[in-house]
């Protein structure tokens, strides 16, 4: 029998700032399962900060969204129907299908998720690709080593906060930055980061020489702006930055750091990275990641918003400084 | 019997832009050599952008330049009266005893030097260390492959010139830049340079797509500002930028690169390096490129100016755009 969903369509395409009018609701019928297929019902579904990139026109890594079709992003729901007998009705699963409530499609592209390990939101967060984000630019890309000390932007965000737990996990000293008093408090009492300070409370040079009086081994960028120029400057020799993404210039350029040559003298490493060309190191990452979260080493802190109609807003909010989520942002979709 | 020498010390630190008035004049009288010591008499000198940094107050990779004392640098001399049998009346020998007609010096700190290869100034040159910076941030740097594509900023000049030559050497599709239209026919004609362009001439991303429309695997940074802008968005996925020295920068700050985002999507790598951590190379390098400059697969274009009078005037030239050097400035100090 098939099941009514409501879904959520690009209308058209940012021009600066993305807006509410970039989104549009329709109503669907989604079919029944055919052989090889499931459908699904979403429980939650995540919003991040690359899906501003794939509303422009163009290529990047990961294609566009097309407009008049529904947004795409990860997501967990419960089969509700199957076409395929290793998926029965029950199972949990991770797709890419959010932005929808219920949907149909191929068992194969789909993940079956283990719920006693962590609750089904966990797998949009710190044990996804949330999670893998944070490991791979500390551990693959900056190579970061036990004990150095790390500069983490955004440090009470979703990659940040799963970033900072970590370092620290590693017996790193941990800076981290953040955007509220809230936020700066959730860094030091809940996260435990060493040293943590409001980006908009003075120059971030300060923070980072008051912080980090030897100096930064690794900075984790997930701003660009000021941050990244002042840990340019705070960088030892041979320093290593990731470049995760710069949220501050998501919707308009912003000016590079003027002290790129800090980079020749001091021998600095700067690298960019994509999750999606890590996906096959997933194992390696929740062999690791999955006891610490059962163990509470690692915390999983998310902030949650209500309905399908509370997604578009909630991805706004994220873009942009002062965003209301700690941790990861997740909207609930289903009980 | 000492021997008058003239050298030039700086007398004061530039407080922005370098200027003549930092520099002095002065005579001493140069002892006779002791026991393992050398008196030598400098046939030719090098300046080089690096040395700008050394003006300045504070901390670098190389110890900065005293108030009063006479600068250092690169140079070849011939030794005039030995206290080391080692090193005979005659030995041509590399060292870092420049701005200066004729030192004493222990014979442990001088380096040996093969004239049946090259010419002495070729030590200053391609077959020293400007052509191992160059080799360097090509092959361990950037690990340049060959037939990849690659563009090189200041490409007529010491560095430029001899990356571009070893570019070429490895199959590679070479791109770069100059200031003047007598350089970039020196590109195109002497260097054989795939496509060379005037960096004045108009935006430098049309001239990248227009020499590269596949894009570029690598961009050799010698000047940062708009051409590392443009660089960074004609490189492709996995491109790589060398960051050798933004000589634009040396000055005054200059405004970073407004598309650092790129790195992200594109998974570029940007790494600075600083040539003597790399000295242990000499062999390696020397074993590939002596062989190709006696060959004439190599050549060493050199810019000469004479006497020591003319060195300050020299070395701020190199500083600039517009500056008049083709391949290597070499000022001469005797026959």
């Amino acid at each position: 029998m098939p099941v009514e969903s409501r879904e959520i369509r690009l209308v058209s395409r940012p021009i600066g700032e993305a807006t509410l009018n970039n989104f549009a609701f329709a109503s669907v019928d989604v079919p029944d399962p055919g052989p090889g297929e499931v459908l699904v019902r979403n429980i939650c579904m995540s919003v991040d900060p690359y899906m501003r990139g794939r509303m422009n026109e163009g290529k990047s890594y990961v294609p566009c969204f097309q407009i008049g079709k529904p947004l795409e992003g990860g997501a967990v729901g419960r089969v509700v129907a199957s076409g395929d007998e290793k998926f029965p009705v029950g199972t949990f699963v991770l797709s890419m299908y959010g932005w929808r409530e219920a949907y149909v499609a191929p068992a194969a592209h789909l993940q079956a998720l283990d719920t006693t390990l962590a609750r089904p939101s966990a797998y949009l967060g710190v044990l996804g690709v949330t999670g893998l984000t944070a490991w791979v630019g500390l551990f693959r890309i900056a190579r970061l080593n036990d004990g150095e000390t790390v500069f983490i932007s955004g440090g009470a965000g979703a990659v940040g906060s799963a970033a900072c737990q970590m370092a620290k996990m590693h017996g790193c000293r941990v800076l981290a930055s953040a955007g509220s008093a809230e936020k700066v408090a959730y860094l030091k009492t809940d996260l435990k980061v060493d040293y943590a300070f409001n980006y908009l409370d003075g120059p971030p040079l300060e923070h980072l020489k008051q912080g980090a009086p030897s100096g930064l081994h690794v900075y984790f960028d997930n701003t660009a702006g000021p941050q990244l120029e002042a840990a340019l400057y705070a960088l030892v020799n041979r320093g290593r930055v990731v470049l995760c993404g710069g949220i501050a210039g998501y919707d308009k350029p912003v000016p590079g750091p003027r002290n790129l040559n800090q980079a020749v003298g001091k021998r600095l490493r700067l690298e960019g990275f994509i999750v999606s060309d890590h996906f096959k190191e997933m194992p390696a990452f929740l062999a690791e990641m999955a006891p610490a979260l059962k163990s509470g080493k690692l915390t999983s802190r998310e902030t949650f918003v209500d309905g399908l109609e509370a997604a578009p807003a909630a991805f706004l909010d994220i873009l942009h400084p002062g965003a209301p989520n700690i941790g990861k942002m997740i909207v609930r979709l289903s009980d």
